[in-house]
């Protein structure tokens, strides 16, 4: 499908900004801006959220890459994923909030708070926490 | 501080690419990969979510661009909004999904299954749900 | 059904312990024991978590006792609410924690946390968060 | 402390109607029912599961029985647990669900959708989802 084709030509340069702005493009189109409050996209991103849960719910601990994991279930976990993440775009932008700059900042934070320098031995100096 | 001044510049082209590569090297850089399995990473992402909803949990409805908010509250949700990003898009990576290209993607299938053209009169026809 | 109309005549005393041993005899019945990780469960319980979000996702604001809403929606809440309550419920006991003397236990805390002498007149004052 | 002791005493017959009339008290003695909207309710639950989710986060798979935690781990788990279960007793109350009633009756529904005499052999035939 050529709109699918669009999208994989277009992917490397994939902006917290683009993603915006598709989102505000879709929601207008089809007069959906009346159910974008934040609260509502808030529940709704709490329903993604869920949703991408179910998917290693039952799995016990899995291997980073799911080399395991049937093309399907990747496919799948990469649409839920993308859920979770249209409505966080949404939602900040109903909010007013500049996601790119604000992540951006919070990195910067991070590392402040800690410092490459320091040896983290365990979880237990709740250094590993790396957002808060 | 030049790092945020930095951060500021380039906000305008921030990529989920770009994120990815900053979360990698910032665990990288703190020896955290050992703690990044994807189960791990989704509880911090559930953890953040959570924090996310604190911000609005007391307020009942809130209005689009949050007019009334003080600057502080605004920071601090930019922040939270952050963490959930950030979680998000370091799991995608160690679950190897490419999730700029995922989210493309899903717009494309959510654009297919809510055409354009169709009146959404009420959120009772269940089409207001723009991510499933 | 009979199973149900006992469950009707049971209901006025359902306890914690009520649930725990159901929970734990439905899942030997059917040998899931094995699946009944603490944090299988734990994630199965957000993933109900967030199918009870999207029951009130798009609604905006709704009013206490859910008097407009129908029957059926208010049957499909029940269920929702009891998802998250039974998940609660199995990862309590499969962590060795007694819901039910904690739960006393943390409403005594909230008590001398937030006394019932003081004035609480805003959420401003971050006195409303019951639990922390 | 006598009311903890007191606590400690009941703790057998922890019904779901004592922690809602509990809930109520505590509510109307500090005048927070202004508050207790449903969704602020709902959302004040998401929190307290984020909460629960981050003692989880970065251990990896944890035993049954949590025979490796330190006491006061399992205190902290306790009192998130309960947090959760609070919120939720005080949602279906201020919902007008009946929550120890509804989940009797799930309970019934999960044994008619899942017969204790099918083989239920992996996870991947979805039988083992128990709620849903």
């Amino acid at each position: 499908m050529s709109g699918i084709q669009e999208a994989d030509d277009h992917h490397q340069s994939v902006s917290l900004d683009l993603l915006k702005q598709k989102m505000a493009d879709f929601a207008k189109e089809r007069d959906w801006d009346r159910f974008h409050s934040p609260r509502n996209l808030l529940l709704a991103l709490v329903g993604e959220v869920g949703e991408l849960s179910e998917i290693f719910q039952w799995k016990g601990e899995v291997p980073r890459g799911l080399a395991d994991w049937k093309e399907d279930e990747k496919v799948h976990l990469g649409e839920e994923l993308s859920d979770v993440l249209l409505y966080l775009v949404r939602l900040s932008d109903i909010c007013g909030v500049d996601l790119g700059k604000a992540a951006l900042r919070k990195v910067e934070l991070n590392a402040i708070k800690y410092p490459a320098s320091k040896q983290y031995t365990t979880h237990g100096d709740g250094a590993v926490k790396m957002c808060d």
